[in-house]
């Protein structure tokens, strides 16, 4: 009997929402960035609906005009690691700028989490889009968009080069001769690199999921050829399912180039679904979320994108304005796309700056309409699985309790964990240690690419 | 009616413990520093023994001859987020270091591990003694030990600032009228330093009880003055009496030579009782413990405070040999201690190797033996509270199963938590908002302090 293929969830933990005005809803928690009561109960609500992962987005620059979600929050590893301590089986996973931070300190704290947790981490690689963080990092400027990703290529490299210091029989702990560790199975990684230089070994082991699963958040060009190489599961989003499937052919394409299986890189699309046990009360539901938006905070949830650009100055019902490069060293292919969009649709600035503030997912609908599309999305080839964004108040709670049983009936998501890691889960591999392979002889898709 | 003042209790959570070979001990979990189940049963043990904090430290370099504890153990962030999430009223203090992280993701992790646990964060500042970090880091060389200290000032400025971003009636989330927070009450700190640059503000709002509660620990003389100017806690380590009572008095009067009240800076000898029903249990127990360390191991020990020099070299049982100022740019006060320790007593090498490996505290006895050395301690001005570490199997429990309730029958220690933040239960201020007070006009004793 063969086993049917089944779509991955992940759950969003953000707050109210990344929406600009989501907090002004009458049943939204408006201190719910930074309310760990609503984060446990989300992630038991997540577990016991069985999904595979929840997933903290992350920032490193505010200023006064930040969406409010953005103002005050969590910080991703400490937010996951309480989480940790509260969650048996489902995944951890968090955004982490390689920009900014230092592979050795970063390997030890997803290390860290991984081993905590049973083997549960993974971590969203971003490369930091706002300009504004090199001044939190006493750096004179915020590195090209190119660059960023040359400093993510040797991030990553090194990060999986500590995590593999110690074989995973490394430990003998044999209280009788006092050998506590076989020196053998101890690996000193001694990386010279062009960004970095970091002797190791780790100070903690690897974890039973070998390494922490890698995401990636990024859908430029060179954001996708950094995924098909190095990640294991892609967050990306998309307006349509035509959209949706030509990425996804794109960068499996990609990986099978790369010499990777391309069932081991996932594809995960962000949707926002809005429920309703009508049709109409979903609608509803989505006019009332998106009237809590005022022009200006929809103006200026566009501005972020665009290096924090002040788009007051431009008229509100004339075309879009022409802003030539401006935002692509940023959120590269997210203003690429609202640019396109907006030119070939010939919409207003107003018009542009609330469809982004606002975005009309086609998950809207009723329990079975919404889990028809999600159906739809996974059989045509458009995703692998799904992030679970919450545009309005309850959207998860509602999402668990009346779109999974339907995907469970329909055998198209699991009714049990299979597994007590997030590799398990999730179906992929747990990556081989480099200097087994080395003495094996037998390198790892892992690292066929991996040093590509 | 005066209420008695009490002391303060922390428990170390340091796996099977910080020394070489406790981990062979047949009761000994050899697996301990990275087992979360025995962490989570830690945390709740000591907080059902009212205990003040848990504290977990930390290194950031290893090679082959580190000890066993150090080679494979949980990063202090992680750890402690993990428990906040399986704990209610405990202070949860981990140890980072100044001199290879930057202020703002350290601001940002140990604030919102303050806001998760509710106001139970605590920092312990280091200035890293290890050589070999500065390997890990892409540093050419470990910065000098007073230079050290010199970036650990900047840098709690810097922290400090960066928690003060917000007020704490800033966000005031008017759903009707759309205002999330008050502009005025938002605070960029715009640090140019002469080792930062750090624009802000924090992307987390102060916690319940203002900032973490601020531990050091480093005793030399350049880290006696930093603790008595930017400390809240001073986690030290004595073998006598005298030399507590000494130091204790030392750090007040420093503090109080500093502008601030004596009663804001809190000593913690660090100190690892040992209980047996009877003295001579006690004293088997030490004894079984102490046997298990080789001279090998010893002298492996002992070279890691001194820049991991290799003490092989020397015959064993001559005197302690010359080493000039080998030491006193990593563990300064350490080492200085163990020279002049080995030549008062004329040691051999052999002696001073064992001693430091298996040091002979003066906490060991009965239950009530060790009650009253820690009451003696106390009264007698040689500590505000005390750091419990484990030199045998299973001492936090038996500490808390049979000292604690002794101390609290004296009145010695707290029968309920007073409140539930760690500031409120180690009776510390509240820092003010350095820009409130700005308004006010009124600088509280931090500011008068932290700025010198
Ligand atoms: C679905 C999605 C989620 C993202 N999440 C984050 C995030 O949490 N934090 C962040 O700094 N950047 C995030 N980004 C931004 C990207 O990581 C990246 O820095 C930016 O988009 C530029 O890369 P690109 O041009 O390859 O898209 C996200 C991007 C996408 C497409
Ligand atoms: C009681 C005590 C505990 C310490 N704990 C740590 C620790 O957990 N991690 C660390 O890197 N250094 C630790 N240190 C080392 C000091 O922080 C410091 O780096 C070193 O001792 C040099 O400073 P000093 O010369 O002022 O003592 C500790 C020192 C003392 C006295």
């Amino acid at each position: 009997m063969s086993v049917r293929r089944q779509l991955k969830l992940g759950a969003m933990l953000h707050g109210v929402g990344s929406s600009t005005s989501a907090w002004r809803h009458p049943d939204a928690s408006a201190d719910a960035s930074v309310n760990f009561e609503l984060y446990k109960k989300w992630v038991t609500k997540a577990e016991a609906g069985k999904l595979d992962l929840v997933f903290i987005a992350d920032g490193l620059y505010i200023n006064e005009k930040s969406i409010p979600h953005f103002l005050n929050r969590f910080e991703p590893l400490t937010i996951l690691s309480a989480l940790a301590g509260v969650s048996q089986h489902i995944g951890l996973v968090g955004t982490l700028s390689t920009s900014y931070s230092e592979p050795f300190t970063v390997a030890r704290q997803f290390g860290s989490l991984d081993t905590i947790s049973g083997g549960r981490a993974g971590w969203n690689i971003v490369t930091s889009p706002l300009e504004g963080s090199a001044l939190n990092y006493g750096k004179k400027e915020h590195p090209d968009h190119d660059l960023r990703y040359r400093i993510a290529t040797e991030f990553i490299e090194v990060a999986r080069g500590l995590w593999d210091s110690w074989e995973d029989d490394a430990f003998v702990r044999d209280k009788a001769s006092g050998v506590f560790f076989d020196p053998a199975k101890l690996h000193t990684l001694n990386h010279q690199g062009e960004f970095f230089s970091v002797k190791g070994p780790l100070n903690i082991a690897r974890s039973r999921q070998g390494h922490p699963v890698i995401f990636q958040a990024g859908s430029s060009e060179v954001g996708k050829n950094y995924a098909a190489k190095h990640a294991d599961a892609i967050f990306t989003g998309h307006e349509t399912l035509e959209d949706a499937v030509s990425f996804y052919r794109d960068v499996k394409k990609r990986a099978a180039t790369f010499g990777r299986n391309p069932d081991n890189v996932l594809v995960f699309p962000g949707i926002s679904p809005i429920i309703g046990s009508t049709e109409e009360e979903a609608e509803r539901k989505y006019q009332e979320t998106a009237s809590l938006v005022s022009a200006e905070d929809a103006l200026r949830y566009l501005g972020r994108y665009f290096e924090h650009h002040d788009f007051s100055q431009y008229e509100l019902d004339a075309p879009f304005p022409e802003l030539g490069d401006l935002g692509r060293n940023s959120f590269q292919s997210t203003t690429d796309r609202i640019k396109q969009n907006a030119k070939e649709k010939g919409l207003t600035l107003r018009e542009a700056a609330l469809q982004t503030a606002t975005p009309r997912s086609g998950f809207i609908g009723t329990p079975e309409q919404v889990a028809d599309k999600l159906q739809q999305w996974f059989e045509q080839g458009g995703a692998d699985g799904f992030m679970i964004g919450s545009a309005v108040p309850n959207a998860l709670e509602q999402f668990i309790d009346q779109v999974v049983p339907i995907l469970q009936q329909r055998g198209l998501f699991r009714t049990e964990y299979e597994s007590d890691t997030l590799r398990g889960n999730l179906g992929l591999p747990i990556p081989k240690n480099r200097y087994v392979e080395q003495k094996d002889g037998v390198p790892s898709e892992d690292h066929q690419t991996s040093g590509v």
